[in-house]
C-alpha cells in the first residue's frame, strides 16, 4: 500500500471508529483498557523480541546510551505500560459531563457537554511507551488515535500497537481506534500535517525541531508541547534555606524534561549569601555552572554566561545564573526569555507573591515550590498527553479533560428567531 | 514605512501593551470602552466622510448593492456601534476569575485562573463595525488587538481605529491596545500568517475563500469562524405546525449569515403532508426550491438538487430538500455533508431527540428550535466575535470567555519533587 493510500485509509477508518466511540459507554471503555493491559502481560515475549530488533538496530546506528535507555522494553517497563492502562480505569470519564447549562428568556435551555475531540493524531519519537500512554488516553476520553512514531521503536510500536487494538476491539471498542502509520518514511508525516479531513488535532511529542517543523507546516490544528526554558527566581525576601532546596531540586532531581528549571535568577541582596553555598551544592550534583559578570564574581569557577545561554533548554546538569537587582528585573528576564512554560519565585513577601503570580505569562507560575511539579499525575490528572506550551485549547499538562471539547445541546419547544 | 516594518512594529507594540492589559483593572477596561464609544459620536462627520470615500471607490469598483449596504455608515449605525460598547460595559470581565483550585496531598494549592490569549490578530471583510465590535470585545477581555481590514473599507477602518484607539489610549488602556494594519498589500496578510513571535491566535472573519488560505498558510494558531452548512431534520413524530414554522425561520428570517439553514431533512413518512404546504409558504417568501426526486414528486416546482447542492452553503433564499426514510439516513446525511455549525431536529419523541443530540457532531445541536439562535447575543454572552467552527479552545459563539486562556498558579511552602 502506498504511503498515501495508508494515511487515507487510516484515516477514513479512525473517522469511522471516532463516531462510535464518542457514544461508547465509560464500561466498555474500561473493559477495552483492562484487555488491553492483560493482553500487553500476556504477549511480553512477542513485544521483547521486537523490541530487540529496534535494540539492535539502535545500536548499528550509533545511538547513545541515553538513547537506547529510553527505546529499552523489559518485563518491568511493560508491567508499568499496564498499570498506567488499569490506572485510567480509576480516572472519570470526562466525556458526556454537562458543565454548564441556563435558560433564556424565550425559555431555551442551553446545555454545554464535554464530548471526545474525535480523531487525535500524535506524532512522538524514541520512546515506545507513550504509544501506550497515547492510546489509553485516547480510548479512554473516546477519541480515536492516528500514531507516528519514531524510525527507531518501529517494531517495537508496531508490535505494541498490534497487541493493544487487537485487545481494545475483542472487547467491543470499534476497529480503528487504535491505528499506527506503519511505514518510517517522512512522506507520512508531511501527510499528516495537511490530513484536516481526517484529523481534529494534531500533537507532536519530542524534541524542538519536531515540534518546529509541525507548527511550520501543519494545517491540521496542533497542540505544542514540550519546550520548558524555565527559571526560578530567588527574591531579596526569600527563605534561603527553602530556595536552595528548591533550585536543586528543580535542577538536578531530573534534568532532562521541561519543567526542569534552566536559569537561575538570584536578587543582588542575598545572592552574596546564597550564591556562593548553593554552587558548592550545585558542584556536588554535577552540576556545570554558567554565569552573568556578578555572579562569576561570587562564584570564580562559573563559565561565562552568553546571551544564547539564557535562550538555551539545556535539558541537562547545567545552569545558567543571572543576578539581577529587582524583581522587575527578573521578570523582564523571564519576558524576554521563557517560553511561557514553568515559572518560579521563591519569596516570603505576600506582595511579591502575588505580583509575581499575576504578572508572569505561563502555563504555571509557582510560589515557593520546584517546577518540577508543572505535570498530569502531580497536578491530580491522573495522566497527560504532554505538557501543552500554546494558550490556544490547553496550558500545561493536557490530563483527559483537555482531551476534550464540547457541544451545546439546546431543548427548545419550537423557539424561532424574532 | 514598508510592511514587514510595520508588522514588526506594530506587532512589538501589541506585545507590550498585552502586558499592561492583562493586569489592567476592570473598571479602567470599562472608562476606555466608555470613551470609545463617546469618541464615535463625537467624530462621526469625521467617519462618514472617511466611509463616503469607500463608498465612492466601492461604487467605481461596481460593488453589488448588498456588499455596498454592508459597506455603509450612517449616523444609526454609528450609534449602534457605540452601543455596543456600551453594552460591554455591562458585562462580567472574564479575567482574573479562578475557575477552579484544588489542594494536593503534598499540600501544594493548585489555582487555575482566566487571563487574557494575549495579541488576537483578526483578519476581516467588508463590515466596517467589525473594527469597533472587534476592538471592544479584546480590550473588555484584556488582549492587544491588530486588525486587518478589507480593502474596500480601508479609509472607513482607518478612521474608526483611529478614533476609538485614540480614546482609549486617553482614558488609560496601554498605547498599542487596538491597532490597524495601515495597508491594502495583501503582503501584510502573509505576514500577519506567520506573525507567530506577535501573535498568539489568528481570527479569520469573512467568507469560505479567506478562511481557506488562512487555515492553509497560517503557523499562527487559528480559531476558523463562519462556514454553515446547516440542516433542518423533521422527523416521522414532529409536531408539523413547529416544524413549518421553524423551517420557515431557519431559512428566511436572514438568509445571508452562517447559522441560517441550507438542507431541509425530512422523513418520508410526513414528507407527502409537509412538503407541499411548506413549499407554498417558502414561495411566498421568494425561496427556490432544489429537491431530490422523491421530494419533487411532492412539490413538481422544485429543481433537480444535485450532488453539489447537499454540500453548499448557499447564504441566499435557496434551499434544498431531501426527504429520507429514517432518522439514521438524516443523520448519516448530516455527517457526509454538515459543516458542524448548527442542527436541528424536530421531533415529539423522546428517545429520538436525545439520540439526536448525542450523535451530531456540531457545535450547537437543536431539538425543536430554529438553527438561527448559534450566536452570542441569544446563547446569552452578550457579544460574539464570530462562530467557531472548529473543536479546539472554542466551539460555537465566541464570547468573552472565549478570548481568555488561563494559567496555573500555585501556592507552595517549600515543596519539592520526589
Amino acid at each position: 500500500m502506498d504511503i498515501t493510500a495508508e494515511v487515507r485509509s487510516k484515516g477514513l477508518k479512525a473517522r469511522q471508529a471516532a463516531r462510535m466511540l464518542a457514544n461508547l459507554n465509560t464500561s466498555r471503555k474500561n473493559e477495552a483498557l483492562l484487555a488491553m493491559a492483560r493482553a500487553l502481560e500476556e504477549e511480553k515475549d512477542y513485544i521483547l523480541a521486537a523490541n530487540s530488533r529496534d535494540m539492535d538496530g539502535g545500536r548499528e546506528k550509533g545511538l547513545s546510551r541515553a538513547l537506547l535507555d529510553r527505546l529499552l522494553l523489559n518485563e518491568q517497563r511493560i508491567r508499568d505500560m499496564a498499570l498506567g492502562l488499569r490506572e485510567l480505569v480509576a480516572l472519570p470519564d470526562p466525556a458526556g459531563a454537562v458543565t454548564s447549562m441556563w435558560t433564556r428568556p424565550n425559555g431555551l435551555q442551553i446545555g454545554r457537554v464535554r464530548v471526545p475531540l474525535g480523531v487525535i493524531g500524535i506524532i512522538y519519537e524514541a520512546r515506545p511507551n507513550v504509544t501506550v500512554d497515547a492510546a489509553g488516553l485516547c480510548l479512554k476520553t473516546g477519541n480515536a488515535v492516528i500514531l507516528r512514531g519514531g524510525s527507531e521503536a518501529f517494531h517495537s510500536n508496531l508490535a505494541l500497537t498490534a497487541v493493544i487494538s487487537r485487545a481494545a476491539t475483542a472487547a467491543g471498542a470499534p476497529d480503528g481506534a487504535i491505528q499506527l502509520i506503519e511505514t518510517t518514511d517522512r512522506e507520512a508525516v508531511n501527510l499528516l500535517l495537511r490530513a484536516n479531513e481526517y484529523l481534529d488535532v494534531l500533537i507532536p511529542r519530542g524534541g524542538a525541531g519536531l515540534i518546529r517543523t509541525v507548527v511550520e507546516h501543519a494545517t491540521v490544528p496542533v497542540i505544542e508541547t514540550g519546550v520548558g526554558n524555565c527559571h526560578v527566581y530567588v527574591d531579596s525576601d526569600a527563605d534561603l534555606a527553602m530556595a536552595g532546596s528548591i533550585v536543586i531540586n528543580a535542577k538536578t532531581q531530573r534534568p532532562g524534561v521541561c519543567n526542569a528549571m534552566e536559569t537561575l535568577l538570584v536578587h543582588e541582596k542575598v545572592a552574596p549569601v546564597f550564591l556562593p553555598s548553593l554552587a558548592a551544592a550545585l558542584k556536588e550534583k554535577g552540576v556545570v555552572l554558567k554565569g552573568c559578570p556578578r555572579t562569576r564574581e561570587l562564584v570564580p569557577e562559573a563559565e561565562a554566561a552568553s546571551e544564547d545561554d539564557w535562550y538555551t533548554e539545556y535539558l541537562d546538569l547545567i545552569l545558567a545564573i543571572r543576578v539581577v537587582n529587582s524583581m522587575e528585573a527578573a521578570l523582564e528576564h523571564i519576558h524576554t526569555y521563557g517560553t511561557k512554560h514553568s515559572e518560579a519565585i521563591v519569596t516570603a513577601n505576600y506582595q511579591k507573591a502575588r505580583e509575581f503570580l499575576a504578572r508572569v505569562d505561563a502555563a504555571a507560575v509557582y510560589v515557593n515550590a520546584s517546577t518540577r511539579f508543572t505535570d498530569g499525575y502531580e497536578f491530580g490528572f491522573g495522566a497527560e498527553i504532554g505538557i501543552s506550551t500554546q494558550k490556544l485549547h490547553a496550558r500545561g499538562p493536557m490530563g483527559p479533560e483537555q482531551l476534550t471539547t464540547f457541544k451545546y445541546i439546546i431543548f427548545g419547544s419550537g423557539q424561532i428567531r424574532q
